[in-house]
């Protein structure tokens, strides 16, 4: 508990101020003002989190977490859970959809077990392991885990940032992969903001209208029957949560403490940022919204932000692709800053009207 | 005129029955089907245009086509025609957005002077030199230019693509340069689509209420004292066009029939785009649509090629800047099919429900 309560406290609400002195920056560019939308928004936004005039996003780092999830029991997902290992081990190998997103923006893909259900022996030396469990229980029956094993979790995510970070991170997006993880993330959203268990529930890798209702039928039984306390996000986590959604909670609270951008991802990295910004609030500041994903929960969290995604191109994979996506974008929009003309330097004249 | 027939006559429907075979490939890939949206929608294209199942994109060029237009005289934007030039040399020495973008996505840019109505000495060798005149005639009072010089500005930017071509080409943007060419192009737009002038005409680098009016009413009664023969995009390019939207004609129309994907930047190249289309329906199937403008009429030439764009940014700058941006999905797209593992490689399961 002390080193998540150490990173609570480490992280402040930003200096807005920082975004009008960057606007002043970009309005002296050779464009008309204005004239780069959101990418001036981003801009401002790395400037202020980062409280750095020069900053260069050189280190990109995406973290993919994975666990298992006991509420696959309840047949709510169309892919047997050995799923999650062997996707695991296509991380290891390269071939998977965030690999070759990660080579193509240059990002560093760090995958870490934070509770798959299965050894992951071959997978050695090439992820970090903080298995909390052999994935979680099944939460139609029992709690998902422990109040100890979420806080757990999250200071495994914690951890795993602060590691990384002795290498140098200038950018951070986070990936999940668990089998049945939307109908856990669906279960934290509803308790989390008060939402309809329908409104925050899809079809995930793509189930049926019949498995659908039956998935909605799952975590409304199972949240009628824990009870969660909405105030106290831990408890939440550990009824119906899930591992690998704990520790994107702990990468995203301690990238905030560092004062790095952190760009979410999907339903599920954007589930795991929502515990955060309960235990934290002014943790959203920090985020970037890559993308929105077809997962319908997905837009109701980011309405909690207040932030418009990137990119908006019917995305449902998770792994952090969308983060992997969003990154040249938010490149851009430093470079832009760094490197683009002045009107004065460029000869240019400014408008008359 | 032989080097638009022979070029019109050159561009040939897609075989859409590619599409199918290239989703059938996506669907082997170790990701839930269709999970990847859009980036599939483009892989399926490129695959298409280019008929090459192998096909990689290395050598990325953004034509940037600079023209003045006379019609600024009726004081319809901001900005004085001075920053045209000013802009091209801003280009030539690396320090505007378009140039910081292609960097950025290694991209090259090539200048191209399709009508500036300045000599650009200074940038002579850095920029090719297609001027069909000096700027185009106000057409609030005259003909933007004759008929010849619209046929000769579709020709130049036809062989731009083929001079550049012969380095090597896997996908070109187009972007544009031209004081006062938001106003030429809603003219052309309002003619060829029919929609009313209201609907197609926006603030451009950011004009004011009473401007905007003025701008509307200035294309208004240019449309009714010349009527252009909407059946004829000669016609409407030569009596409210621009030089470099004639040439960004050219280049989209020798794109294609080079079964190169064209990425559509904003408002004015897809109006030169719209210009290639009323002359060869097909070509459209050679467009990728980058990003939605702000500049209201660019929806409508969207909805006119049925595209959905990557991008929704809220961008107004042209250059290419949005083309540039989006390159990175296309790639993305393309590394996804020619990179990821299958099912059968990496030992994953298939779905059981």
């Amino acid at each position: 508990m002390d080193v998540l309560k150490k990173t609570l406290n480490q992280i402040s609400p930003i200096k807005n101020e920082l975004k009008a002195k960057t606007q002043k920056r970009l309005d002296a560019l050779t464009k008309p003002l204005g004239s780069l939308g959101m990418l001036e928004e981003i801009t401002k936004d790395v400037l202020t989190i980062t409280e750095n005039e020069e900053y260069k996003i050189k280190k990109k780092v995406i973290f993919v977490l994975a666990g298992d999830h006991g509420v696959v029991k309840e047949s709510v997902t169309g892919y047997p859970q050995e799923v999650t290992p062997q996707m695991v081990y296509n991380f290891v190998r390269g071939g998977a959809a965030i690999n070759v997103l990660a080579r193509h923006v240059d990002a560093k893909v760090v995958v870490v077990d934070m509770g798959v259900a299965a050894d992951l022996n071959e997978a050695s030396g090439k992820i970090i392991n903080k298995k909390i469990n052999y994935g979680t229980k099944n939460f139609a029956e029992d709690h998902a885990m422990s109040k100890d094993e979420a806080i757990r979790s999250i200071e495994a995510g914690i951890e795993v940032f602060e590691q990384e970070a002795k290498n140098g991170i200038d950018i951070v997006g986070c990936g999940d992969m668990g089998i049945g993880n939307t109908t856990t993330s669906s279960a934290i959203v509803a308790a989390l903001t008060g939402a309809p268990v329908e409104q925050v529930t899809g079809r995930g890798t793509g189930i049926d209208d019949e498995m659908l209702a039956h998935k909605i039928d799952v975590i409304k039984k199972a949240l009628a029957k824990h009870n969660p306390d909405i105030t106290d996000p831990i408890d939440v986590l550990s009824k119906v949560g899930g591992f690998e959604i704990g520790g994107i909670t702990g990468v995203v609270l301690a990238a905030a403490a560092h004062k790095i951008p952190i760009l979410l991802d999907g339903f599920i990295s954007s589930a795991g940022a929502l515990v955060a910004y309960k235990l934290q609030p002014n943790v959203k500041d920090y985020f970037i919204a890559s993308h929105l994903s077809v997962e319908r929960g997905h837009q109701i969290i980011l309405e909690t932000f207040n932030k418009r995604p990137l990119l908006n191109l019917d995305l449902r994979l998770g792994e952090g692709t969308g983060a992997a996506l969003a990154m040249p974008l938010v490149e851009a929009s430093i470079k832009i800053l760094n490197e683009m003309a002045t009107f004065a330097d460029a000869g240019v004249s400014e408008r008359t009207s």
